[in-house]
């Protein structure tokens, strides 16, 4: 795909259509859209646009599409796999100013919200009148449900809720040739057609651009108890999480943590916690629902579990303010180690049983390549980031020999039943390993959809695939 | 398209992949294959082929992909959209043979299942061992799995546990040319390209044919509770339905029924029930769970929301007996309905409050079009299935000024916020309604999904949108 550059004439077209105020030329105050919170890549836009409706999209998009310029869709520059890089230069759509939460529907149960929403915003919105939208990645105070949309992110509590897909309705979007539409029906059930609201959820912007979302709401559970379990290996604590659920339990929240991590946000943040010798591992465990004794019998459940895996202290949370600085520990643990180290952070997810198997084989590959790696994640869905630190690697090692042993924890993934990404996309920093799982019909299939929404390639190039 | 008939060199192609015993040719034996559970609609196939392996699959679609030769897949024709119907003749795959449980993974709690597997043989397995798979149509006992992937069938208790879309994890899928892929990995989340296991669910067939399925499990409920609740009008009971979700509760069931389609069980099937006069709606209302207390709580709760919308009866049904009656009555509805008459069914799906609206405004395009209609359906999710009765209609109106009005009930449909349909499919019989709702563009794009897949259009022709 040959694109090309933005010139003067089209700088004033995008003038036009958005309002000088909407537009960024400068290379200091486009800095902030250059990167993500990928690693530490950097790309550079041509220029920064940020619309505020759709037609506006939509009159972009058609400009950028006759004139062969690349459009790369940003949230809040969140993400972990470079999907918002601008790899190609061209335009930045912004999407920060579709920031309006249109209705929240208490009768249907229903919201309707522009992309640019920060999603804890959203939350605490619904929550207020006694309701959950249970979509919280770990960046929920920064990032954009639209950049959650576009990534089919997921976060702590898709165990027990499910994965975004199940409370994202309908979308409006707006196609490369300017063309406006809604992908679905505003309704629980939908079997009329191919589904595009699923075939949207998690295209990385490179369909469409999303300007509106109707998500599906449900009455917010009254309470919940937390419960943090030590063990002396990363194995016992994995092989614990499958057996949860064996004894009938689904919690709301169940998360691996390996030490260092624990270390990292200890040192980082300043926290108060006794670190015991020995220990090796955590999960963080919550159960929650509206009746005490339920919670109770989980907790009980999951106790009697946690004793024949060999954990070695149950700390239960007892006050709102210990709750909530043990899922802190958990939700800035990528802070903390990105604080510490220069890293890469893979997504790797399996079925859930495999996961001793999982992390055993990524620190025997960590030993063959030298390289040390810092776990946590999702474990009670089999998702475990993989956080890679460079520390001691010299950088021709981390520039070079890294991607074989990157290539060795994804084949392990893949052989145990599972995939590249779980939460985090594709996006740029993923792609060269995606023939690991993905055969070229695969990739076809991908190419030709590609081509149905976006024939000139110029939504969000260089990403998941091509 | 252009389609060509089969000869006899096809014919001994075939035969000489799958066996002569699994091709049906007489015409008597193949009578059982020219129709699904849609109105009287009969459509012969030149051949029906029961294959048993994915790879004999394969071979069949490649010498019907060059020879160009339509393909109708089936599961075991309970369709209520004519999607099983071979209305271009040519080969009808009959997945029948593929009736095996490959697996069911505990550890995981996920099972591996063949699409021919009846659904309530695969509940009952899983039961078997503790675990739960929610996706229950009404004919369960009878419709095969992979029938309800290809129309994202529903059931009762996806209004507690989510779509069809929440429990399939991965499908192996034979291509019009061939290639054998699966589309995703075992895992409950998944954000590694555009997510294909979520594109084929509900593509009724016009893709590729499904050989496998991976399903999630979760622990299975260990009681419930179920009332059955009586009221004077179909708005009363509609508008009952959004406000049990807005007082907190999720049921696991939430079904609306009309006095009608009472009526007509109650005759067809000997059901010893009380009819009380002026009573014309009911709502089949279960909670479940795995605490009794959570679901008294439950239950006098909706108790007290039923009593704000002028409910009459509230019968609660103390024994497994009378709650697998209750469940009978709903569940044999459509085959009442069935005998009664000669019958249109429609499949309307709105945001739950709007059901009200919906269900009024039906009666009012019958009353306008000279038909009667017997209403019944998923009310939790907004799902309700409209049985248009042929009863006393002339067989010109029938056939000509029907339409409009089922036109009318669509237009209103969409107008609320719904769709055409929640859980059957769009098939042979919605199609053509299918402008009301979506535009060219939409179309455009199907088409170039299904050019994607399938460029020869050998794959279920005549349905949905071609």
């Amino acid at each position: 795909m040959t694109f090309n550059k933005i010139t003067q004439p089209i700088l004033d077209a995008i003038n036009a259509i958005v309002g000088s105020d909407a537009v960024l030329t400068e290379k200091q105050v486009i800095d902030n859209y250059s990167h993500d919170e990928t690693e530490d890549l950097v790309y550079y836009p041509e220029v920064v646009v940020k619309p505020s409706t759709p037609e506006q999209v939509a009159e972009l998009l058609k400009i950028c599409n006759i004139a062969l310029i690349p459009v790369t869709p940003r949230g809040a520059g969140t993400g972990l796999a470079g999907g918002a890089l601008p790899v190609k230069g061209g335009v930045l759509i912004s999407m920060e100013r579709f920031n309006r939460i249109i209705d929240i529907d208490e009768q249907n149960l229903q919201a309707t919200v522009e992309p640019g929403v920060i999603t804890e915003v959203f939350m605490n919105a619904v929550a207020d009148k006694g309701l959950l939208y249970p979509v919280d990645p770990a960046s929920k105070g920064s990032c954009f449900i639209g950049g959650n949309v576009a990534n089919c992110s997921g976060g702590p509590r898709v165990v027990k809720y499910g994965t975004i897909r199940e409370y994202i309705l309908n979308l409006e979007v707006v196609l490369p040739n300017g063309e406006i539409i809604w992908t679905g029906a505003n309704t629980l059930k939908y079997a009329s057609g191919y589904n595009l609201t699923q075939l949207l959820i998690g295209s990385e912007g490179t369909l469409g651009i999303v300007t509106k979302i109707v998500t599906k709401l449900i009455p917010a559970p009254t309470m919940d108890a937390l419960m943090l379990a030590s063990f002396t290996s990363n194995e016992d604590a994995c092989a614990a999480v499958s057996a949860i659920f064996r004894a009938g339990v689904v919690p709301s929240g169940l998360e691996f943590m390996e030490r260092r991590g624990m270390e990292w946000v200890i040192e980082h943040d300043g926290i108060a916690f006794d670190l015991k010798d020995g220990i090796e591992a955590f999960l963080l465990i919550e159960a929650n629902g509206s009746n005490q004794d339920v919670i109770f019998g989980d907790c009980e459940k999951i106790n009697e579990v946690l004793e024949q895996y060999n954990c070695q202290d149950v700390l239960f949370a007892d006050a709102a303010a210990q709750k909530e600085e043990l899922w802190r520990i958990r939700r800035t643990m990528a802070v903390s180690v990105k604080s510490n180290s220069v890293y890469k952070e893979e997504d790797t997810v399996v079925p859930r049983a495999q996961l001793p198997q999982l992390i055993k084989g990524i620190k025997e590959i960590g030993s063959k390549y030298g390289f040390s790696s810092v776990c946590y994640g999702h474990a009670g869905d089999g998702n475990l980031h993989v956080n890679i630190v460079k520390e001691n690697m010299s950088d021709d090692d981390w520039n070079n020999k890294l991607k074989d042993g990157i290539t060795e924890i994804f084949e392990l993934t893949v052989s145990l039943g599972g995939t590249l990404s779980g939460e985090h996309g594709i996006g740029l920093v993923q792609k060269d390993y995606m023939p690991i799982k993905y055969s070229p019909v695969h990739f076809a299939i991908w190419k030709g959809i590609k081509q149905v929404f976006d024939p000139n390639g110029i939504l969000n190039p260089g990403k998941i695939f091509n």
